[in-house]
């Protein structure tokens, strides 16, 4: 399996699930004289949607940072990611869910498990590929070994802790799924350098296929 | 983050949003009798959906050219992007709205806000890009910087023309949407230049790459 | 504009059209006691699904040769795709319609008027590079243009006919586009060669790429 | 047709049918004290999507060996390609229909139809492939071809096996179903190879690109 083409399936993948997301914030048939009510009605479903579209946009970048730290995909990893697929593609339906039903136990249960699997699938490759270096590629040492793990214990602990809370104040699950989100896209936008020319990331993977060209 | 990946997300997701639009273009359920009368009830739903088509098509045209004047991607680059997909990716839902609600004040302003939101990001992109050079390629000098301030400022001003006129006379709104769509295109086209061999912007991009070669 | 990128979101458009039908090809909701004669019913829809799958593969066949005959894009061009685009991804509602009424008049014409524009703006981008040689490939000498302007006539012919024949016999319009659909299909793959290592229009593409590999 | 555009269109429609699958995951309108039973009620067609959602996944990886397979691409290997394209995006409907009727013998007997004509496309490509060996890459070796008929055989005894069960007791055949799922996705596994660098299959084919940078 080449990796660049296991990459491009997995974009491929993303961005209609991302773009899919849209379609189930439907307005009901209502009279104009109605629609403001009926807006107003569905905007807890609107930002849901957003949580949803900013949450698989990170996994995006998070999914182009760990196709970094791979060499080579064998079996085990290819099918890691196929499933990591799954998950973000059954996404769209607890996002509709918990859209119909805001701020209940039940959505918001669901929602987060979902979430959890899919970070689950992360940490298992994490440890896949550390047990397996001669698919690794040189940019993960030990250092940033741990630091994943220890981001991807993190943020499951984080979902779990939404779903206990879940089961109280369902609320308060949610503002944590989104001030987690913030602080995560914040934390990417600060690992990737502000206004800086970053040659570490951006020049890593291209460089095995200059150099061929320069041999 | 590698441009060109991020450039193929962007283009898988634009790709995306402007083949949704025509699942919102539905006929509602009527024998064969009344298939002309329910046609005719749907035209300014066609029309609408014309409009948004053409629309993002634009928005992909001078996101390949935003593109062309960026040279490396950071942190704040990439998430300003993924903000751009999302608004582009939420057009669907206004456009549905307004396709229900034909030459209404509110799906009008509805409209419009999320067209003014795409376009600011557009407009903050290339405040952020001209305060870090070091990012831009050199295909952005002044005077480019300075055209696109202009271009972005005179489409901002008119979507906020486009929101004030909606709750006198949304038909207008609509109006000068579609002359501005058009105008636009056809600013593009003469920018492109009309059968002539382009080089100076078709060349650009594939230049960095193949030096490496002669190198 | 890169002709490749252009391409590349071409694809995505025809791609994501010819996946979205599906969604058209629904079953009421009836007990299963009645599946089997709901089923009957949808069956023309089903027929309707595949004419028009073949099509759009068809299209999408025509789009990539036409790309090969193209040796840089202007706004002119770029336009026309985008308008082609358009066309096809328009597509989706009158098979809707075709499917919902099959073998009714009003569908038929509107299929075909959707056809038949499609097809005029490939007709339209013949002439123009016919008149813009400078923006040609070597590829499309006297000969190929005569040919192409021969098959997009007489497929714009066929349309007319399946028009007019509508007003009468709308069935026989599906059959002569289901024909014409079949007679196409052969025509492309005995055009390609069968069994042939065809290197006179699998290679062409690469042969710019690879001379540069080799200065 | 460069084999590589063929490729990455088939890709685009795979990755779409994969994502849409989750469109028909629906809860009926329900209030959130009857959630919890309409949830359980949809339990069968969650897996119905999950199945579906394996089977495509593993038809991708086939897909991409098939093409390792194949050198040159010629009219009968591109319609047949379109024509597997065709089986694997009309898959949505029958995955709807056993959803919304699991464990029935009509949604069955389609389901495994539909992909029984899938896989008699692949296997029509393997022995075509073999009659024309001037398409075919190196790779394809007798005995590769002699695993590869078996394998295609096999599992299209398997498809016919679960039609006739799905008369007496169309839940087996589900079951034989996923279990052929379940026992594919470890074949290809261990056939990848697993913690290995197996450049056998993932170098190939970079080969000949890289190959011409050394000349």
């Amino acid at each position: 399996m080449k990796k660049t083409r296991l990459e491009a399936f997995s974009d491929g993948v993303l961005a209609i699930v991302i773009t899919l997301l849209i379609l189930d914030v439907k307005l009901p048939a209502v009279d104009y004289d109605h629609l403001y009510g009926s807006l107003l009605k569905i905007l807890p479903g609107i930002g849901i949607y957003v949580l949803s579209f900013l949450l698989i946009g990170m996994y995006w970048v998070f999914h182009h940072f760990a196709f970094m730290l791979i060499r080579e995909v064998d079996g085990v990893l290819l099918w890691l990611n196929i499933l990591f697929l799954l998950g973000i593609s059954f996404l769209p339906f607890p996002t509709s869910l918990l859209g119909k039903y805001p701020f209940h136990t039940m959505p918001v249960v669901i929602y987060c498990i979902n979430l959890l699997l899919v970070n689950l699938i992360g940490f298992i490759t994490m440890i896949y590929l550390r047990r397996n270096p001669q698919l690794a590629s040189e940019m993960l040492t030990s250092e940033l070994h741990s630091s994943q793990m220890r981001l991807y214990t993190g943020v499951n602990l984080l979902y779990v802790l939404a779903i206990i809370l879940a089961f109280f104040v369902p609320k308060v699950s949610c503002v944590l799924l989104a001030m987690m989100t913030v602080f995560l896209i914040i934390r990417s936008v600060v690992f990737m350098g502000i206004g800086k020319c970053n040659a570490r990331w951006s020049g890593q993977r291209t460089a095995p296929k200059e150099s061929t060209d320069f041999n």
